[in-house]
């Protein structure tokens, strides 16, 4: 690796720092940073916090007009501060007008000559234009660095883009002998505060959260991101909560319960009208297409995904989560596995119907950690085996 | 740490080292080793490779005339040899008369001055004799060094020796999801190649596998050690093979099959008299106590003990695992967990009735590590829970 590409590295591995800052807050757009850098100092950097605020190149030309004293409403002191400086961008710079201007158009205004970037636009209809309007004015683009961490940060951005569906995590704790709670249901609890804690995390990168009607009513559970079981949680009004998705095919759930009590949206989805009357403004009825005696996750999904949701989390029973397995729309399971046995009464991970080993599915694991006293488990579903 | 303790640590260390090539020999001996150590200098070593066969000490002192060019029949050779020397090993040396002479005579005759040890002899009838014959002789005896490592070495021994009864490891091949078997029976293969490799070491470290009559029928399992599918395996006419054991408690098992056709020992277990005429002579019958429709295991781990098995491989199906389990008769769970999902029509892990939370069974997890593409699980009951 050249001494300028172990550069490149240096200042796009800070610039994916920066973005990954966003990763809770930032849905529907991706998480982004960006770095200045002008005689190997870097001159100002920003990240992209949520929709409708600057986009990162904005913050970052807007630290380095602070930096040098200037005015950022004026372009000649963006100019004086940023000209000829280069600009490590994890993602392609947008050339369009949206909510915030194109940032395209502002880097060159601010009299930056290099562009170098980790990953393009996944947008197929807009991919490639940031850089058309940044060469047209005769900046160079330089690119990709480090491509793969910038794909892994936006994973669901990129799955949304591109396939129009979020990106499908489930999560399920279970015990050493993989049972999720007694026959009666009862789960509280299976896994340790440090897991819990670790859940709280999933919840607020995930831009929705999709459970049955049956774990509703059995845990009574709210399915929100709660500031006092997350350590480095910011304050509990500046979390950006999921919207909570609760399949409830024929309508069963009552308009009371935890879930109701707090005020962040929820989405019933249904298979068939039912009675809205009476429910709070804050929850919406929807009816989608019925698979297998439940909704269909494809059908879901989709819907999900033109609301913007580039990760879902699925935190349900056997049920639910398995007909998402059994339709190949996980991508993949986050497993907290506790020390202990719960016999084999209790209930299952998944219902999946396998009878022969012929008809197994084979996962790949990714990752094995310690939480606590538990174990995490990361695992995709393995196409290759 | 003194410089002194440090070397203690050091040769102590070795002999550990020399003490674990026996582990999966020496039984119903334990594994044990001996550096012979004069001047800073290793002078001898040594180690106990099977039970009829010399101690460590023998060994070490054998090593130490072989090495000044002497005769190891001439007292005088020995004395030559290894005056002066400390004596660095891992169990208290025997003060019996067995099949080999008593070690400690042996090392007083030698001229050595100190002897290190790591741990006492665990057996309660003859603990301390062989210091008290080192000491009355003159010799300075210093230790425990590393005992916690000795005594890990021999767990097996040491439980015999002090309640009478073997150590009880139960393995067992799982999906993620936590699922031994398809419904029919059906588990090959759970894990992949690495894993049943592992599996080998695991029964050649054992003195008696266990395992059920319909696992046996099943699988129609030979429970052998096999070198071919173990990697570092001596020679397969060197691999002392475990004790097979099948409960079989109403004689349900036919003289045919593979269990029968290798010549290794086989004890089936019955709860009632059976008919044993026409049966191989390498199988043996006997008939033990019931409990819940099978075999008392704790009577035919009694049993096992007063057979001189230091450690008993549990290899069975859910029934038979959780009977032990039940009992209280496992002391620690090794348990292969492959990626893939067998769905939860398939073979759970143990027969554990629990119905309600407080009544799960708490593990503590002692290790944790990739095997190929499996994972290796050892887990203990915690009763500190």
């Amino acid at each position: 690796m050249s001494v300028s590409s172990q550069s490149h590295s240096v200042h796009m591995a800070e610039a994916l720092s920066l973005a990954r800052r966003g990763l809770t807050t930032t849905t529907p757009n991706p998480a982004v940073g960006c770095v200045l850098v002008r005689d190997g100092r870097v001159i100002g950097s920003g990240w992209h916090r949520a929709a409708g605020e600057p986009h990162a190149e904005i913050n970052a030309l807007r630290d380095a007009v602070d930096a040098s004293g200037g005015d950022i409403n004026d372009p000649a002191a963006r100019r004086g501060a940023c000209e000829g400086a280069d600009c490590y961008v994890t993602l392609e710079p947008c050339s369009h007008t949206g909510r915030t201007g194109p940032c395209a158009q502002a880097l060159v205004e601010a009299g930056i000559v290099r562009v170098i970037y980790a990953m393009e636009d996944p947008n197929p209809e807009v991919s490639g234009a940031g850089f058309a309007l940044l060469r047209e004015a005769g900046i160079e683009v330089i690119g990709p660095v480090l491509e793969d961490e910038a794909l892994a940060l936006n994973r669901g951005f990129v799955k949304r883009m591109t396939r129009g569906l979020p990106l499908v995590s489930c999560k399920m704790a279970m015990s050493l002998d993989g049972r999720t709670a007694m026959a009666s249901g009862e789960s509280r609890w299976v896994t340790g505060r440090r897991a819990r804690e670790d859940v709280q995390r999933l919840r607020a990168a995930s831009c929705a959260i999709v459970t049955g009607v049956d774990t509703v009513l059995l845990d009574d559970a709210s399915l929100t991101v709660r500031a006092e079981d997350w350590p480095e949680a910011p304050a509990q009004e500046q979390i950006r909560q999921p919207l909570r998705v609760v399949l409830d095919t024929t309508g069963r759930l009552p308009p009371d319960g935890a879930l109701f009590q707090t005020p962040s949206p929820i989405l019933l989805v249904h298979t068939r009208e039912v009675d809205t009357a009476g429910w709070p403004e804050h929850v919406e009825h929807i009816v989608l297409p019925e698979r297998e005696g439940g909704v269909n996750p494809y059908a879901l999904l989709r819907e999900l995904g033109k609301r913007g949701c580039n990760r879902v989390l699925v935190e349900s029973g056997a049920k639910v989560a398995g007909s998402f397995l059994r339709m190949g729309m996980l991508d993949e399971m986050i497993i907290y596995m506790a020390p202990k046995l719960m016999g084999n009464r209790a209930r299952g991970l998944f219902e999946l119907p396998v009878d022969a080993m012929a008809g197994q599915l084979p996962l790949k694991i990714t990752d094995m950690r310690a939480v606590g006293q538990d174990w995490r488990i990361t695992a995709v579903p393995d196409f290759d085996s």
